[in-house]
């Protein structure tokens, strides 16, 4: 349990996009000076990507405690989409301070890197509104987006062209070249038939798939794919690039 | 030299964005798997970031050569900014490919990652052009995005919020919000009076500098601090954050 008048320290830590090679020095330095590691358990269907980072933890931090914290629930298709995750990262943040030891140095584990489309950093600050007295300490990972890119082989962007991040969601508004697609659950490259797609699902581990061709020749077969790779494993994580 | 019926090897090493132990797992394996590193040389203006390099190599992959390429002249302010890259690219693909060894692997060791706003891979690509018959394997390294937000402990974006990678020329143009902003070589955030920054400059090694504020309040100053750096130092690489 937390005891306020006690100053703790946390390792936000980015872990890479799937293979544990892509953890860094730094990372791999953070990671054993921290005494426990938090974990949110997702339940079955994220067992891998649970499983994933206890290797990590054994194999450069062996005998360093995993302390389990079960995910609330989640409303993935609420009326108030802002508000749900509002409500959801209160809780997981409530849940998560009661998980912390009451000193120490305690790491959390993100896929990808803790800026990009993750919620820790957001769930520390709801933390601090909740009593929690720490400094916290950020290493950088690598994200989805540049397994993506290297698995290809590609660079994101042509000369002098932007680079736009964003989401399944936000597609469906309008068309935009050089873009990354994350938190995709469908098929959101339907809305761009005239670009060229280059996706990758479960990238850097040994069930990645890639794709590569223009979304009006291959979209609706890589619809298909997906759903049938979420079947078969249960979970699926995709990333695009869409370009003009 | 180059000798046209033997198939060689290329690993192109994403190697973080200044601190050494940026490096992945990944990243020191396909170093040591190098029979030779192939380097570009900046001149005196970027000694500090070749010397980097060399420690990299001395630390993790002892003994493999460095092979230096001096970098050919480039103009900076050109009438025609692509036509002026192009011809530059094409001047150093032809430099790399006769510094190449016969066989064996090479490695190209990419500051940040292979993916943004780096031409490693464009070379490349003009070398086969010229004769090169290589496969080429990519390995994603963290980038100055990644680094600038782990410093300040910030995340990218709000919840459901787009993220823009884009240059210092582009935001001349208009305004944009959690805009990461790349190769300024002024102080483009001038165009952005409205916008809150968060600068870092040399991160990740021990010149890092970080500041945070409002454009309207702090720009003027950290365009005079970044002259005043450039000068200290002879180089500067900076990034930053603007968000409306």
């Amino acid at each position: 349990m937390l005891q306020m008048d006690t100053m703790q320290h946390i390792e936000v830590i980015g872990i890479g996009a799937g293979n544990p090679d892509h953890l860094t020095l730094q990372a791999v330095e953070a990671l054993r000076r921290s005494d426990v590691v938090v974990a949110l358990d997702k339940g079955d269907t994220k067992a891998d990507l649970l499983n994933a980072r206890r290797e990590i933890v054994d194999k450069h931090a062996p005998g360093t405690p995993i302390v389990a914290v079960t995910d609330p629930e989640r409303d993935r298709n609420p009326a108030d989409y802002k508000a749900e995750v509002e409500r959801w990262h209160q809780e997981r943040a409530q849940l998560l301070l009661d998980a912390l030891p009451a000193e120490g140095t305690a790491a959390f584990l993100v896929w990808g890197d803790p800026s990009l489309y993750d919620s820790t950093l957001r769930i520390i600050e709801r933390m601090r509104g909740l009593g929690l007295n720490a400094t916290v300490t950020v290493t950088p990972g690598i994200t989805a987006v540049q397994a993506l890119t290297a698995a290809h082989g590609i660079l994101i962007n042509r000369i002098g062209e932007d680079i736009r991040i964003t989401t399944g969601r936000a597609l469906v508004d309008g068309p935009m070249t050089n873009a990354v697609v994350m938190l995709d659950g469908g098929a959101a490259w339907m809305h761009a038939p005239d670009a060229e797609i280059w996706w990758g699902a479960y990238l850097g581990t040994d069930k990645q798939v890639l794709r590569h061709g223009l979304v009006s020749e291959i979209g609706i077969d890589l619809a298909q794919e997906k759903a049938a790779l979420r079947e078969k494993h249960g979970w699926i994580m995709d990333i695009y690039l869409l370009r003009k």
